[in-house]
């Protein structure tokens, strides 16, 4: 199942569920369907039920007349682990690679999330702005103490992300989590794709794309540390919420790994994709 | 005026004002008053001249026999920053004594949010559990780009927090995070004391106590980077929005710094306290 936030001619964003080229909003399904996605998932398994064999209607309406908006609009956590792939690992630390045997977890701000086709800002502060393609994971029923064997039951299902960032700030002390969190700096989307429709998702090409041309290129099979073993390591920590945002890391490609480096500017169009999850663009703009 | 949330016999939590030893809840002064307090420092504007002098009514409940909660139970943020008082950057770094020229941000995860007192847990997973006590800053008018200038009129008011730290977490790389976020380990309160009760807050003195004895013993005029500072770099990045909650540094004292490192341990009692903003004491229990 493909579930989205949307919204129609600027009204209140709501839940709804993809049909072809259709969305059927929630409400026509559920009875009382909650319109927050954080608490779509929570009482999901009421939902789910009402939802089998769901087909367009005369509810529905065109997707190309809705403005879809972040899957999640404000989750608690957004969590983001860095060098994850091998190749950008080589490409961040230079040719002495070495692989991570940690994993090095920081986090974007709730106050970053961006619609899947929603502008990135290229903010007054910087001009070293950078994409950066990664597969994200929703987290589905909550805990803590999740072991690897059972981290597969707490994923709600998975989206394509883009972990923006402002190098400058992301580099200027050692902690990176300012760089990362500028505002319009987390797109996600376009649907949460539900776990059950992708089963294993460490076998997906995944790409991005800048004003049509190739820059990163890789398949999900690369992670070092695999989405199972992140959800065990963050919730040996912390309680995992449902809703939460799991940023599972990128590949080689990076814009700073060029020399010289090719960093965003105003114009400039990414396109991120990720194989049977889907695509999105966003448009960069100088920030208002 | 000091505003808290509390619970009366494991009821839902409300919002209160402090009167001396009573506590008047909010739905016993303001018509249709939000129980939640992001939601009242947002609406605060009409909620606050509904308050002027409001004194113990029959409305009004004994302090002793209510629970205090975190003044915020679910901020959107909680930015916190290290490094900021010269001794503790002398004894985290060495006597190579280098005083940061930029403001070093890290964040701690919503999810770890405390009660004043609330116990606070050693973590299954680590024994080198770690106090630091810091004057803990809490958004009012939210915004971007607030200058110095301004930043004072975003401040919603001031508590004592608790920025409790799993050391070889956080260590274990570069980004501290996780270190920084488990479950328990961000008590603040005991109210929200509003900023136009304190003035100027750089003139306070700071101190952490473990088990009686003075561990921690500063003044907030020894902050580096000045709150206002703080607020100017943050807002430049990111959107700060009502009930954000901001760690504003620890001086000098910390267990880890001690040869041998003291850390806590189960049946430790951890005393907080900044004057004129009251006190937070917390009592360490192993994780069940």
């Amino acid at each position: 199942m493909h579930v989205v936030r949307f919204s129609v001619g600027g009204a209140a964003g709501q839940v709804g569920i993809l049909a072809g080229d259709k969305v059927i909003p929630l409400s026509a399904l559920v009875k009382d369907a909650p319109q927050d996605m954080r608490s779509v998932i929570a009482d999901w398994d009421r939902i789910a039920p009402e939802l089998a064999g769901a087909t367009a209607s005369t509810a529905s309406i065109p997707l190309a007349s809705v403005q879809l908006l972040a899957p999640v609009e404000n989750p608690e956590k957004i969590l983001a682990i860095g060098l994850n792939y091998a190749d950008h690992v080589e490409e961040a630390r230079g040719s002495g690679l070495t692989i991570p045997t940690e994993q090095v977890w920081f986090c974007k701000q709730p106050s970053s999330v961006n619609a899947p086709n929603g502008d990135i800002q290229v903010p007054k502060a910087s001009d070293k702005l950078d994409y950066e393609v990664e597969m994200v994971a929703i987290i589905g029923k909550g805990g803590r103490h999740i072991s690897r064997e059972d981290a597969a039951k707490h994923v709600f299902g998975y989206a394509v992300g883009n972990d923006v960032s402002v190098r400058d700030w992301q580099m200027k002390t050692a902690q990176w989590m300012l760089g990362k969190s500028f505002d319009t700096h987390a797109p996600f989307g376009p649907a949460i794709v539900t776990a059950d429709e992708i089963g294993d998702p460490h076998r997906l090409a995944i790409k991005c794309y800048v004003n049509g041309e190739l820059r990163q290129n890789s398949n999900t099979k690369h992670l070092i540390f695999k989405v199972w073993d992140q959800i065990a390591e963050l919730s040996t920590a912390m309680t995992l919420k449902p809703g939460d945002v799991i940023y599972t890391g990128t590949p080689g490609g990076v814009g700073l790994a060029f020399k010289p480096p090719r960093f965003l500017k105003a114009g400039d169009v990414v396109r991120c994709e990720i194989e049977e999850i889907g695509v999105i663009e966003n448009r960069v703009v100088a920030e208002a």
